[in-house]
């Protein structure tokens, strides 16, 4: 896909501040933390997502003559400023949890070196890609759990926020477990599989449904699945389409039907004994009309005979929760001595105090290769298997617990660099295929508790005992002086 | 914009329902509509947005040779459909709601007349675009309401569905009222006013907060906006605002303040205060955290002495409502003998049943201009002020009322021919201003008591005495062939 990413995608205040700090010639490198506050949904955990696009767009962010033209138009930049954007590429280093990987709040998901004017500026790109992808790979990820197995349809675009929302979101929900999208340019741009049956309007374009039915027939005999709901579901569209059905299983072929209205369950059970009385027993039954991970989960308590789901709104906007509220945080600023000062926010509130300094994550897992626990520690600590580690809450002063040497089997680090100097060091286009395989197993290895649907177990991420240390100094320090 | 409006910009069935249409000959000249069922937010009207980015795209829909190939490899379409595609173009005819118009829900907002491949293709991308632009806008004008004159800068990229889904948001929202972006790429592309402050970075990035708001202030004098809860708000922030605001004073420059976390109200409040005794009393308060309708009447409701609102998440993506459910629906197509015979969905739903026919909207006005009541009519019916016309029901058997003569001063059509033959008749690009100006002239003219932020009084959208007849028949008709 062309990319969108100009220099401009930013939010203007990086531009002021990225000025302001070229005048001032406050440029120190820097260490910034991607990281989100709460998980969606009500989920356990989210599926990180959008870092091989995120890659592609800070590998080609420029201003091009135009964007400088524009800039100068608003008589608020430099001569000077604007020169220095003209040639500007981001020549940072990123480090990063790998696509896919199932991650938890608070946890640093990106981790930013560069100077502070570039640091800066590439915040909103971050945040807009990473968001928006993660919370819709985890919304995905929550249907494909409830469906037991039930292919899952995307169908979003005509819902989907903007094309390129659409976009995005056909790529995230792939991640999380979808089987296929209805958008055909993702399919495209991606190689998602592409699927789509029919509208009303084709039956509403022939002369009878039965003549539609037996038309589309005739042209898609491996791929028929017919909407039986354009007059009525019981008494014609069903009626219909079993002698399409029948006529089909005479040349070896069968047909499918979709149901897009009315009540799902009773429907589906309808048609279900109408299709096996008919002796169309391998016909499958395919539902769409405002499903979401709950609708799916009623529906097969229900016993509804479903075999796929169609689903567009609250798949690919995240339906009631539309944003992910993930942030950009300053973790760490070279002094003149060249020594990295860890740096942080300490807010009014607690949860929007941040984790200061550059640090790891390491999760801790069993024998069976189940997480059991994450932990964020300085990166110049070693973190290693056979020991015991004392893991503390991240805001609480009176909460934490030993993991010991005993407890675990292993212990791995979660971010690793993905991009030196500005060039992405991993695969680039990334194997979307890959990146799917890697969130069905990183979340199939983690316990069922935890994917709950409503009040699931909490994930405990905690911080290092030399990491609490060091945040609780800063935060006095910064209290005895103000 | 480089338009991303590919041929493959579709939903996949609108491609297998366009080949089916190909190859069975059945193309006839059809009229589709695309409408709403309800409004979003419990708003009690929308905002129509989206249409002259729409225009814009339908007018360079094409197939790349790279789209063909895509499409070649699904092993799905026929060498001659296929032959067709990388030379279709859209050449339909277009009726539409001026952009920024009032709109309701049931009435068409967007008539489309072309052969029937076509009509089918373009669904998907009309929907995609309407459908967002009009709710984000809709969602400006709420705000725009409820902040009593104050003003609006939408922040929204960061947590936007994808980089395009953030560019029409700010689109959309300047229409529905907003006064600036942070989104710097929108602020080009449509010339919509681009603001911003700083992030907590530029507090952090220098020695002290004192050094960071004067460093910002001798660099931006006539914009100075300063972020005051880095460390907090009232003990630092505001002390220190404080003392840049006084020594910028005597230079006869002013400041403002942004407060982004912790009780808006009160700590609004404190500072006011502490501004007003320091002689700051032209100093101004912006607040932003998580801001919406309700959190805006809130906090004015309480008093608090905010000037600016910087609002992101719930402006940009709708909130807890991320899409608006418009759909696409045949009202006509083309007899052997060359003249349209009305068409309609007859759902197990009343609601989901539509309305048949080709159809015109019609807005009746009070002495005032403002609008008393809407009927859709066929588009053959005349309506003419000094007349009276019974308004009926959209799907209540028994709900109707006489609009007499005397009760309305004029009546006008509100759907305009806007494209002819795939070629836009109206001004490209379209003035963002100008629909703006649209949107703000439309809804002041509108009863305080239908922009009621809860249970707002409902508008009357009702079906002339013959399209209500002709429904009838249809659905006798259907009914009584099932």
């Amino acid at each position: 896909m062309k990319s969108l990413a100009s220099g401009l995608t930013t939010d203007f205040y990086e531009l002021n501040m990225m000025q302001g700090f070229f005048l001032t010639g406050k440029n120190p490198e820097v260490v910034f933390d991607m990281f989100y506050r709460s998980n969606p949904f009500g989920s356990g955990y989210c599926v990180f997502a959008g870092l091989n696009e995120l890659l592609a767009d800070l590998q080609s962010l420029h201003f091009s003559p135009n964007d400088i033209k524009y800039l100068e138009s608003l008589n608020r930049f430099k001569p000077e400023f604007l020169e220095y954007l003209s040639t500007f590429k981001f020549r940072g280093d990123i480090y990063a949890m790998e696509e896919g990987e199932t991650v938890f709040p608070g946890e640093p998901l990106i981790r930013v070196h560069g100077d502070l004017m570039s640091a800066q500026l590439v915040e909103s790109m971050i945040l807009n890609t990473i968001n928006f992808q993660t919370l819709i790979a985890t919304k995905a990820s929550r249907m494909k759990y409830v469906s037991r197995g039930g292919r899952i349809m995307e169908f979003g675009l005509r819902r989907a926020q903007g094309v390129n929302g659409a976009i995005s979101a056909s790529r995230a929900s792939f991640i999380g477990g979808t089987n296929s999208t209805s958008n055909t340019i993702a399919g495209k741009i991606f190689g998602i599989p592409v699927s789509g049956t029919m509208a009303h309007s084709w039956v509403m374009g022939f002369d009878s449904e039965l003549e539609a039915f037996r038309a589309f027939a005739a042209i898609y005999p491996d791929d028929c699945v017919l909407l039986i709901d354009t007059f009525d579901t019981l008494t014609s569209g069903i009626e219909n389409a079993i002698t399409v059905g029948l006529e089909q299983k005479k040349k070896g072929l069968k047909i499918s039907v979709r149901i897009d209205s009315g009540d799902l369950s009773y429907l589906s059970k309808a048609i279900r004994k109408r299709l096996d009385e008919a002796g169309l027993e391998d016909a499958e039954i395919c539902v769409s009309n405002d499903i979401d991970e709950s609708v799916i989960q009623t529906l097969l308590l229900d016993g509804a005979p479903i075999d796929s789901w169609g689903i567009g709104t609250k798949l690919v906007t995240g339906g009631e929760q539309s944003a992910l509220n993930g942030v950009y945080k300053l973790a760490a600023k070279m002094g003149a001595d060249g020594d990295f000062i860890p740096a942080m926010k300490v807010s009014n509130s607690y949860e929007k105090t941040t984790n200061p300094g550059i640090k790891q994550v390491w999760r801790f897992f069993g024998k069976e290769g189940e997480p059991l626990a994450d932990i964020i520690a300085l990166e110049s600590e070693k973190i290693e298997a056979g020991r015991d580690y004392m893991l503390y809450h991240p805001f609480s002063e009176i909460d934490f617990f030993k993991m010991k040497a005993a407890a675990y089997d292993s212990v791995k680090p979660l971010l690793n660099l993905v991009m030196k100097d500005g060039v992405s060091v991993i695969e680039q286009p990334a194997d979307l295929n890959g990146i799917r395989e890697k969130a069905e197993k990183s979340l199939s290895s983690l316990h069922m508790s935890y994917r709950r649907q409503v009040n699931p177990h909490r994930y405990k991420v905690s911080l290092s005992g030399e990491l609490k240390a060091l945040k609780s100094s800063i935060i006095m320090r910064i209290r005895e002086q103000s």
